[in-house]
């Protein structure tokens, strides 16, 4: 539920009238507007007090468990803005760079050459989730810095992974947007950490997580009052074995159909095969998505990660070319 | 390894002479040549034998399990004629029509309307495989009657399902296209008896087969001398139930990588829900796809099976308009 | 729905009856009576209608989709015979054998160890579903010709799959069980075939069947008036790879809860590893199931399937040992 | 690799030396040793090299990628020690109580009557990991006085989840052994965090967590010298859904082959239904699991979580006494 700009007073007592209902409610702040948002409906009888209430702009019944996330508490999509480029809006947002930080070189050749090709956002990883303890952890904060050089210098904002609470704020301090990887999806202290920041939020989606129990993800920072939560598909871990996870298009116009958050995808990772991020770019335009993430490195097979899914430099600028007519196709367009 | 024309003699001594290594090899009719085929490859000796034998035409040495299938035993993918149409030519080849034919009336202006919208094959299912004993199981020999009847008048060729070996030959009798099911890929006798027939043949992908038993599941109908073989993919069973299966368009690719078949998505079965056809249709194309099936009822809210994933005559024909800009974006055309 | 013995024109007058309902029904032989069964329950009118009737002994509404294999039409668990013995009953059957029937030494040798050891039934495949066209694909009626053989010797009833229609009578002149194994439990003219000759029948859950399908399939069989269905848990397909094909032994309880025909586990199919029989052996047990198959070759590395999954005899004696206890301790026993 | 009490400074040769050949080298605290640990092994000469140095006492070369979790590293089984029981020895340890700490009544109620039944340690969520942010997030410091209380009173030790760094050190404080959740199991700064408290550990597998993936977080603890680390198997996700995951047993044979650390199993979790417990409890217990993790709650159907899975006080006790014979066939025993 939706309430207009209404004193402190008012809305407490809203939720005293809620919680005579057994409903725990809690208030958001939305724009300049106070959301009072309850988990469950309540019962015909209040909502038509509410209704009639002073205070009460919009009433929302949202029969989602994400009810923010929801098309019913907001139809139109919601236009992220990050950087001067905006997710969400006619163009297609491409957001490239290496998978993992590695040398002020290795970035800033990569964000000239991204850049060039159209891309509108850097990415780079600088703290590492790995399988294996033994595997490369990322540089940290000195990645930090290598980021903010090259947005300083192309103008490119930049999206960065964080993987506990306590770094978000210091990630914030650098980046223009946080990625929350599959493996932390349902970390949900990080999610709250990273809902409070502000921050655009990249979250992706679980290897095994239903598009349910994303959408409630999400709804964890919405609850926070961050508005700005974009999805990002990235395959999911079934049988087959032919491809690193199996890229889940379908979710794409199924998250059109519930809910107003910009969804994005990324081939890199859902393929693991260079020679499929082509095919599976074209693929995620013509189901209707809103921006793609891809891997790109001036030196893949000399990678310290993910060394099989990251296009050279000229490869993704050949690539964002041949996207451009599907991207028209659509009635959309790469830059 | 592949042999030109020659005697029936030289090649039994060709035989022997493998059969000698402990190899177990076949012949097969390929188009004016014989073929030797072995399961697994002959010694660097005996290889240098064969090449240097006058019957030998071209000696191949494949390192797929689905030798016959292998891109390396054919390079150039496969065209396959049905009706006037190719498979895996230029344009993309649609296949339209209810699931299951139901009378006379629904499959002749089904035929009419898909005829008009483009499409290029009428498919119904007269033997349907169900879940339950208690479902609909398809009205038999009186639906590939109607079938027959539909093309007299459009023109159109069409596909129907087979389910035993012992109707092969009657619905061979009456359709252009055998079509194998999902649950029959790995239904060996059937994929003998449907490639021995030598009808072009649609094998679906099963819901828990992977690409590799997938493409030896086609090669068992290759092996009978049976070139025409087009796959289907339409969707795997995984976690996901937002969708009836997960549609694994990363299929699409590998493939094209691997064998030189032509390939087709069906988004009905695999969304299982007629709004995501058209976002799943657009992506198949985009992904490469060689053609579409699509389900299409005059009255899908009666129909006796799959009512929830059909789509109207007029909702197909909007939707072909849709996907010409798409088809041409990747350099094809819809009809 | 199940009636008393009564005349062919009275069923006839229920079945219109329930048909004026838009209920087809169909009649079903099951021991002395006739059922008249409906796929879908009638109206209240219509029950109270064939409560009253003469004909009607009882009226059975299930709520499970495979209504004859439901415990709502039998409480009681299913006792089904093969040979001498009984499975459902308080011993654990056990069969075992050659997963492939190779020569008539190989059975000869291989029966006697198993008979020895305590094992009920001899299993060995003659048509063998390989996943490639160039694997071994059995020895045909030869080999039902040696499980005769070896019957004849040591008294074990046999078991043999069968892959196709046209295939059960010959299976049937020869075993006294017939297997439907995990790629076929979704052919259903090949189930309602077995389901016609009678045979006792082993019917394996497929890689990616679910249990409501797997109880479907079932009732296929059951729908022919064959009563001797026997379920074989042996393993689903997910994500996992240290096994062949992940266990799923909560399938025991759940079947028992919903069904009255026995279940029996397959830990040989299920891990595809000798290490792992043992301790899955005595958890199938613990979880309640009524029988186990075990594949027991005297020779696994020269086997012409499944090498790395066979016991050798001395191994299978030791463990029909080790499972003497897991079977007392649950008030069962081996032997 | 291990070595002998050896100071600083030969110890920091070895690791210059390891360095020299591109291998980065810990040393981890290892009750009275120091371990020098590469994730990969060194070369045959650098190998012989440290073989004759003065300060190695063995050397250990792991196939695993888990190094010190595995069977290599170290034979024998792990014995675990919590509070006075001991995790891995002879006898089935028993952890029980309700899945959230919601009073002091009732915690008192489930830890009198789990003690009395023979249960050894008390669980009890007060931190709570929840799919959606509406559903009740657990009571927080609160409910760890009264897990702390009620160990006062029955003198048993507890464990509980938690799930992020900065609350490891409150938790534990208070329990006896800290758990890290399914969703966490590659929530990597946690793994830390946890490994480094020094605390015993129950680690559960993820949903989506492959055999490889859990040996490789749990070396992320067990590289920071905490040696206490449980193993939980509760069940992954498939396409089954009679249960609420697919409880995989096969994982405990399995992990036994692989690593030196002792398995559980959760029946509650994996099933997600309070009929399922009893047969997977047995099961687990025959597969070769170390010990059990139920929920236990005095009014499950009144419970703020997971009411479909909790035993009542009553239940449990009968199935302890249940499952005493199946432990002692496989030489073990429950109390």
């Amino acid at each position: 539920m939706t309430k207009r700009e209404a004193d402190a007073d008012t809305v407490s007592k809203t939720i005293d009238l809620l919680s005579g209902q057994g409903l725990k409610a809690r208030t958001v702040q939305w724009n300049d507007r106070i959301l009072v948002v309850t988990g469950k409906n309540p019962s015909r009888d209040i909502l038509d007090q509410l209704q009639k209430s002073a205070i009460t702009d919009r009433l929302v019944i949202s029969h989602e468990s994400a009810q923010l996330a929801s098309k019913e508490f907001q139809n139109d999509g919601s236009i992220i803005r990050v950087g001067r480029d905006e997710i969400g809006a006619t163009k297609i947002v491409t957001i490239a760079g290496p998978c993992s930080v590695e040398s002020s070189e290795q970035v800033m050749e990569t964000a000239r050459a991204i850049k060039k090709a159209g891309a509108s956002i850097l990415r780079g990883g600088v703290f590492k989730p790995r399988t294996s303890p033994y595997d490369f952890q990322g540089i940290g904060e000195t990645g930090l810095q290598i980021l903010a050089k090259a947005r300083a210098e192309t103008g490119l904002p930049v999206v960065t992974e964080v993987l506990e609470p306590s770094k978000v704020e210091l990630a914030a301090k650098y980046a223009d947007m946080l990625q929350i990887g599959a493996r932390n999806v349902q970390n949900f202290s990080l999610l709250r950490a990273v809902g409070k920041s502000g921050k655009p939020v990249l979250l992706k989606r679980g290897m095994m997580t239903t598009i349910d129990e994303w959408l409630q993800a999400a709804e964890y920072m919405l609850l926070e009052g961050n508005r700005n939560v974009v999805l990002c598909e990235r395959g999911i871990r079934t049988f087959e074995k032919a491809t690193r996870n199996t890229l889940d298009l379908s979710a794409v116009p199924v998250l059109k159909n519930r809910t107003h958050l910009p969804v994005i995808v990324d081939p890199s990772h859902a393929t693991g095969r260079t020679d499929l991020i082509a095919p599976m770019a074209r693929a995620a335009i013509a189901a209707g998505a809103d921006g793609l993430m891809i891997e790109v490195h001036p030196n893949p097979e000399k990678a310290l990660s993910d060394s099989s899914q990251q296009l050279k430099p000229q490869e993704f600028a050949k690539l964002m070319e041949e996207l451009e007519p599907v991207a028209r196709s659509v009635g959309r367009s790469m830059c």
